[in-house]
């Protein structure tokens, strides 16, 4: 049966040591933080992770989710685990201590939903979308819905749903057909077909709230092919009342649930809305005149503030998953026998060596090291900035563009790289991997989803160079080019550092050409910026990691001078963050090579509709 | 429903225009091959591809193998489809005319079973070991086992397996458990298990013989962990005599079938042989005399010969998952409505352009059909070496070094890039593709097993570097850089052609770099040839269809000058070639860069086992 070992050795490392989260008490966030909280926080998560949910991880794949007389039903062992995940309050952990929360930065929601993804994605994908629904309506919702609906979802007695995507609709919303009309009293009749809805339906809560945008029809009740009158609704399962109350049944149905590929155990629904009452979420529409622009509505905005988080939290799914791939694949090839190491036998006795003594398993082991510890220290750098935006840092605003330019490069290159992570990982298991029963392959299965949901990768990567990269002058890459090249320069005359510091200041000398680059034949031919958007977003990802290394290997060979008596956790850090610099960051000029090719070719392969 | 368009035109151009088989009479192979022939046999191979094959590839996947009382039943329609296959004599094509075959040369069987593959892996997969088990047994057994038990497996009436695989032993043969003790009359009695037996028992035909690797014991009764006693046999299900007469069931058990990540219409079995008879193949083995240095027998050959057919057919198992996927996603972005192009909406009037206006979608596509028409070109060319080798030209050594070079490459290059193609196209498909009826998921389901069964992909690498680069003094690379390097010397002068030749002479340039790091290094640390073997072979992989593509260039270029009616074919190719120069030869420094990176880092991962 496939193993899970919760990183929690990694996750103080990188706040106590990396991070020094103690050390920044002005940072609102992280005030009451302690690393002996920490300690106890994830201690206790990776404890729940692998013992609660991990068991049921590989009978919920095997199992999957049912749908049965228009009720779905989750495998055996998941009612039971979401009651404990309730009771231990670990979906509460970042929600406002007023609304039943505990308060907790980003920082550590983010660390224990890695270890609860890791161990079971599909299961812990029903509390993940009931903390991001929770937190739209708390940032757009009434008094009333915070109060008694929000409440309810952050104690998880009541779950949240996403409803965006349509059949004829997922990245393009303008093609939304899901309509709202206005009724007397306030509320509204939703009528409309969502699809592709992650715990649309389940039988792990009495009653669901679903976050709904659809379209208020104009004054002649025509839907729009555009963005101006979507809004953002809230339509619960069972209606409630202003007190919390639950009462009948809205006309909210489930017409069926996907057979997918993987996370089988999550039920993945078709919701019918008919003329169900939903509640206006955020400020009254303003509906454009005749003849007026038709500009996205202010609606919008709670669900893209919701969609963000989202994206962050399927990044670190990548992460997840390529870090129990990992773990197994490590057991196995310290368990199974092959061959002799190619310098002679390493155990002469046996019939056979280890695994691990060949040199190309060890680089498909340390490719998934390399990236599931530099990943997870820039997730975690990408919190701290979420962090100080809150704060009266001179940075802050700063530390705002940082972390919104690398939101997508975190939801693409890390789902990229964690699916490439749990195809190494099997590929360590030889044919075996291939085999259900030994669990490996379920993690490729379930990996694949994380870099098409939440905005397909390719979209993620021109909402970068698209949208980003141009934003404000091209503020947020000057800030990220100025901040990651200034730690450069403190640390190049270093030459203990050199083997670190040199590649990724190639990396981002490259980076910063490529970005010129984009300014330059992006605005003068869109196709440009298109064709090259998907390399761009990953040379930004190989130097972000590759920055972490630096500085995490920095802080290694700090430490292993005082000869520590965890030398081989520092020692492991060194070896990681060497291979980043050797194997990943030679990508980079590759990367802006194809960048420079540019959109012709591309273009010529159907003229008729280039 | 999914769908297949067997790429006929294709392979008639690579046969006609690019390869000219029929100027070629001098190869016996070829002496009695027409275009015509060759039109015919493709164009009704394509019908039953897509017309019989691909109908029953999803359901068959749906449903899968089933085990019950020992007995496996395939899924609704392949026995129907199988009786078919045998009829139009699919099976028998490249077997000797003398026992029933029709004498093709491997180049059709290659094209043919691409289109099988394409079609339905798991199905082709029945037919594809019962021509390399009768090759094998034509290779290595008795006149009566040619006439009387081959001849029935060539006209599908029985089928044949490769049984080599065991728990503890599956690339490391040394391990093998199963044991054949000769008995008085000359047959053996087989023991052991073996396990992921393809096809190792189906209810599609009589009786099967399964080809079997066993060691015997040596004087004393004793196995050896090497391979000195390594022998191949012939191990039937139903017991034969010399006449081909079916007898009892011979004592060979199927103990299960596994449940698997894809190919799930492909019955994987548990093997029990419990003192099963059977018959030795090939020269009766010598044993070593106590003292004596235990080398490989002469029975490996016979096994040898069998799996470098199958290396070659796995490598086009990646081509053809590859094909189909990228014909499903081409209908796909031509349906699909998302978004506007970049440059202005192409189809104002529509609510969204077709998906295929994207820059990146259309690079994603590019990439696939790069892949694979160029890796079919390579492939090609790989067969008619293997014709050269049995012709009278002078450079029949030559033609056989390079066949022998490029089998590794083929097998691991291919499957891993038909891996990738499979997930490009499923992600054309957004998260529609997440979901099994759209039936693309499959494909990368199925992909997967080509990368590691036949020889994982990093056992292919080391074939080539640790075999294949320092035989016979280097001969093999030295031909292969010779051939390349004087194609593009001769074509280097023609500037119309330079955006071919100049990207493929810089990674021809490389790869002999690569070349002589590996033959300086190699030898004073193995471990930096371990390091580096899967990006060297994936360097000359680039470097191989990226020739292809310089070849093929310059010929649709030659052609265009004329305006032929089917100009846009040829067009086609100039942009697929392109690509290969655009985005694939620049991975070569990086390949290189990756290489001379060596393996002190790696085998620093864990010192204790380096």
């Amino acid at each position: 049966m496939p193993v899970y070992r919760a990183p929690v050795q990694d996750f103080l490392f990188l706040a106590n040591e990396l991070f020094e989260i103690e050390k920044q008490r002005d940072i609102p966030d992280f005030k009451e933080v302690t690393s002996d909280l920490l300690e106890d926080i994830f201690t206790n998560a990776g404890k729940f992770a692998e013992e609660v949910l991990q068991p049921i991880n590989q009978s919920g794949d095997e199992e999957g989710a049912h749908f049965e007389n228009g009720v779905v039903r989750t495998p055996k062992g998941f009612k039971e685990a979401y009651k404990q995940f309730c009771e231990a309050g670990w979906g509460a952990l970042s929600a406002p201590a007023k609304f039943g929360g505990a308060d907790m930065p980003m920082l550590v929601n983010l660390a224990v939903g890695e270890m609860m993804q890791s161990a079971n994605q599909a299961f812990a994908m029903y509390p993940g979308l009931t903390g991001a629904a929770s937190g739209a309506l708390l940032a757009t919702g009434q008094p009333w819905m915070k109060e008694n609906i929000a409440t309810k979802m952050i104690s998880g007695e009541w779950a949240g749903t996403m409803c965006l995507t349509e059949p004829g609709c997922g990245t393009d919303l303008r093609l939304m057909k899901t309509k709202a009309v206005e009724q007397p009293d306030g509320t509204y009749k939703v009528s409309g077909t969502k699809i592709f809805i992650s715990g649309g339906d389940q039988d792990l809560t009495d009653n669901i709230i679903h976050m709904v945008i659809a379209k208020i029809p104009d004054e002649n009740g025509k839907i729009h092919d555009d963005l101006s009158t979507v809004n953002f609704f809230m339509v619960p399962k069972f209606l409630v009342d202003e007190a919390g109350k639950m009462g009948t049944r809205n006309s909210v149905n489930t017409g069926g649930i996907e057979h997918k590929m993987g996370i089988k155990a999550q039920a993945t629904c078709v919701l019918n809305f008919d003329e169900a009452k939903g509640w206006r979420l955020g400020p009254k529409p303003v509906l454009p005149k005749p003849g007026e622009k038709r500009s996205a509505s202010a609606g919008m905005a709670g669900m893209f503030g919701m969609m963000n988080a989202a994206r962050l939290g399927v990044g670190i799914q990548g992460v997840s998953i390529a870090q129990v791939a990992l773990d197994n694949a490590w057991d196995y090839v310290h368990e199974r026998r092959v061959g002799h190491a190619l310098t002679g036998p390493k155990e002469p006795d046996k019939s056979a060596d280890l695994e691990i003594v060949h040199p190309d398993v060890r680089r498909m082991i340390l490719h998934c090291r390399s990236f599931v510890e530099g990943a997870r220290a820039l997730a975690m750098w990408t919190t701290i900035n979420h962090a100080i935006m809150d704060s009266d840092r001179a940075d802050k605003d700063q530390a705002g563009l940082l972390a919104d330019l690398l939101t997508p490069v975190i939801k693409a290159f890390f789902t990229d790289m964690g699916f490439d992570c749990a195809n190494m990982a099997m590929q360590c298991y030889g044919g075996h991997g291939y085999i259900r029963d030994n669990g490996v392959e379920q993690f490729v299965r379930d990996a694949r989803i994380n870099q098409t949901y939440e905005g397909a990768n390719g979209v993620q990567a021109m909402d970068l160079v698209g949208r980003k990269l141009g934003r404000k002058g091209g503020a947020a890459p000057m800030a990220y080019l100025q901040v990651v090249g200034s730690w450069l320069s403190e640390n190049e005359k270093d030459e203990t550092l050199a083997a670190y510091v040199k590649p990724v200041k190639r990396g981002l000398d490259i980076l910063q050409q490529a970005t010129m680059w984009f300014a330059q034949h992006g605005l003068q031919n869109p196709n440009d910026a298109g064709a090259g958007a998907v390399d761009y977003l990953r040379l930004m990802g190989i130097v972000s990691v590759g920055w972490m290394w630096a500085r995490m290997a920095k802080l290694a060979a700090e430490k292993l001078k005082s000869n520590p008596p965890n030398a081989e956790f520092y020692q492991g850090k060194l070896v990681s963050a060497r291979y980043w610099m050797e194997r990943m960051i030679p990508e980079c000029p590759m990367l802006f090579e194809r960048i420079q090719a540019g959109s012709a070719n591309l273009m010529a392969l159907e003229p008729a509709t280039a």
